[in-house]
C-alpha cells in the first residue's frame, strides 16, 4: 500500500479522458494532473523538444511526490518514453503500447485502422508498435484533424460530427477494417459517432481504457496501490488559462474539474 | 521611396490572405513574411504566452531590414498591438482597426456580427474599436472554431462547412445583423459558404482587404513606398514545417508559394 498520488501528463486536454479512466478503475488512488497547455500541440514539435518539455514536466510532477506517470499524450509517449524511464526511477507508463497491444488482441483479419492528429499518424508509432506485435498487419492511419474542435465545442452527437466522421473514415472502410484505434485522448468522447458511421463489425480500441487497465495491473504488482476507500484527491496544474482548462476539461469528461492551478515549466 | 521589405506576421499560415491582398494593391513591395505554425494556433492562449510570442516573433522580423509590420493574425492583433508598438520603432498595423472601422462605415441599422477564433472573440477587440466608432453599435460575436480546419482540409464547400456555418450563424441571423466581420485569416476563404447562409443582405467586411488598403495609405503619408515597376521579391519563414506551410498555404491563397525557410524563435 502507497498513498502518494499517480502523475498523469499530457501536453494539455485530452489527457481528462485517461484521468476518467483511471478513476474509473483505481477510484482510491490521488492523482496530479499536469498539462503542458502553453505549448500544445507537441504532435508538430522535433523529438528533442519534445523531450525536452516531458523532461521539464515531469520534474514538476516529481516535486509533488508521486508514484507512478502515465503519460496521456500520443506524441510524447511516442517520443519520450524511453528518455522519461532512464531519467526517473517510477514507473512511467505511456498510451501508445497498450492501444496497440489490445488492436492486436483484438484484430480477426489483421487489418488495423488508427486514426490520430496528424502529428502521431505521421509519427508512425502506432505502426511501428502494432507491427512489433503483429509483424504481417494491414494498417490504416487517418489523421483527422477536426475531430478535437468537434469535441471541444461539445458537437460529439451532432451532424456536424456524423458527417465529418462519414468523410474521415470511408477510406478505413473500403480498407476493410476490424479494428480501430482511437489515437487521439479527444476521440473516445466520439466512439458512439464513430460506431455509427464504421458498424458494429468494427472493434474501437480507446487506449485511455487500455492504459487505466495498464496502471492498474503495474501498481498491483508493485505493491503501489492506494487501497483506501474514500474517493481520491484530484489536483489539475496547466502550464496555460486554468479556466479555459476547467471549462472545456469538464465538458470533455462531464464532470466539475476542482482547481486548476497555472505554473510555469520552462525555467 | 524605400526599398527595405514589408513584413507580414502570422500565428501561421492564415496570414497568406493579407499577404495577397497587400501584394495586389501594392504590386512592388517586397515582402518578408513569417508564419509561427510551431505555437500555432495563438487563438487558445493566454494574452501573456501571445505577447511573449509576438515580441520573439518580431525580433526575427527586424533582423530583416524591414520598414512596417503588418499582423495578420487577429489573435495577435487583439493582443499584442500595444506591446509590439512600444518595443519597435517602425509602424505596426494590426488588421482590427481598419475590419472595425469597414464594419463601421458599412452597417445601417448598427446591427454588426463579428466571427472569428475564440482568443479574438473573449478579447472584445473588435466590440471595443467598433464601439470607439459607433458607441451605439449593437455588436454579436460568435466564435466559430472548426472554420480553420475546415478550410486547411480544402473542405469550403462541402456539406461539412455549410452545415457548421449554419450552426455557427444561426445567432447572427436572428439578431438580424446586416454587416458580418469576417475577424481571422481563413474566413475569407469560407465567404462563399457563409454568404449563403446569411443572404444577400448582409455585407461581408474582409479585414485583409482592409487592411492593405490602410498600409498603402500609410506607407504613402510616411513616404516608404518601393515604388519599382518589378514585381515584389516574397520570402516566407516559419517556425515548423515548411512542406506542409506550401503545401496548405498554395491551397489558401490558389498561388505557388516560393522557397520556405525554417527558423527558431523560441531561443
Amino acid at each position: 500500500m502507497d498513498n502518494r498520488p499517480i502523475g498523469v501528463f499530457d501536453s494539455g486536454i485530452g489527457g481528462l479522458t485517461v484521468l476518467k479512466e483511471i478513476i474509473e478503475q483505481l477510484p482510491g488512488e490521488d492523482i496530479v494532473y499536469l498539462g503542458d497547455t502553453a505549448r500544445i500541440p507537441y504532435g508538430t514539435r522535433s523529438k528533442e523538444t519534445v523531450i525536452k518539455y516531458v523532461l521539464e514536466s515531469f520534474e514538476f510532477l516529481m516535486s509533488k511526490n508521486i508514484k507512478a506517470i502515465v503519460i496521456a499524450c500520443n506524441t510524447a509517449s511516442s517520443l519520450a518514453l524511453k528518455e522519461a524511464r532512464e531519467r526517473f526511477d517510477i514507473p512511467i507508463l505511456g498510451v501508445v503500447e497498450p492501444g496497440a497491444k489490445a488492436a492486436v488482441g483484438s484484430t480477426k483479419n489483421n487489418t488495423i485502422g488508427v486514426i490520430g492528429t496528424e502529428g502521431t499518424i505521421n509519427s508512425g508509432s502506432y505502426d511501428k508498435t502494432i507491427r512489433e506485435l503483429l509483424p504481417t498487419a494491414e494498417i490504416i492511419g487517418i489523421p483527422c484533424p477536426l475531430f478535437v474542435p468537434i469535441v471541444e465545442e461539445g458537437w460529439e452527437n451532432t451532424d456536424v460530427a456524423y458527417i465529418t466522421a462519414q468523410k474521415y473514415l470511408l477510406e478505413l472502410k473500403e480498407h476493410n477494417i476490424d479494428t480501430l484505434v482511437l489515437g487521439c485522448t479527444h476521440y473516445p468522447v466520439l466512439r458512439y459517432t464513430i460506431g455509427k458511421v464504421l458498424g458494429d463489425k468494427v472493434t474501437l480500441v480507446n487506449p485511455a481504457y487500455e492504459t487505466a487497465k495498464l496502471t492498474k495491473n503495474t501498481l498491483k504488482e508493485l505493491n503501489l496501490l492506494n487501497e483506501k476507500l474514500d474517493e481520491g484527491i484530484y489536483k489539475y496544474f496547466v502550464s496555460d488559462d486554468p479556466e479555459k482548462f476547467k471549462r472545456i476539461g469538464g465538458n470533455l469528461i462531464r464532470k466539475q474539474i476542482g482547481t486548476v492551478e497555472k505554473v510555469e515549466l520552462d525555467i
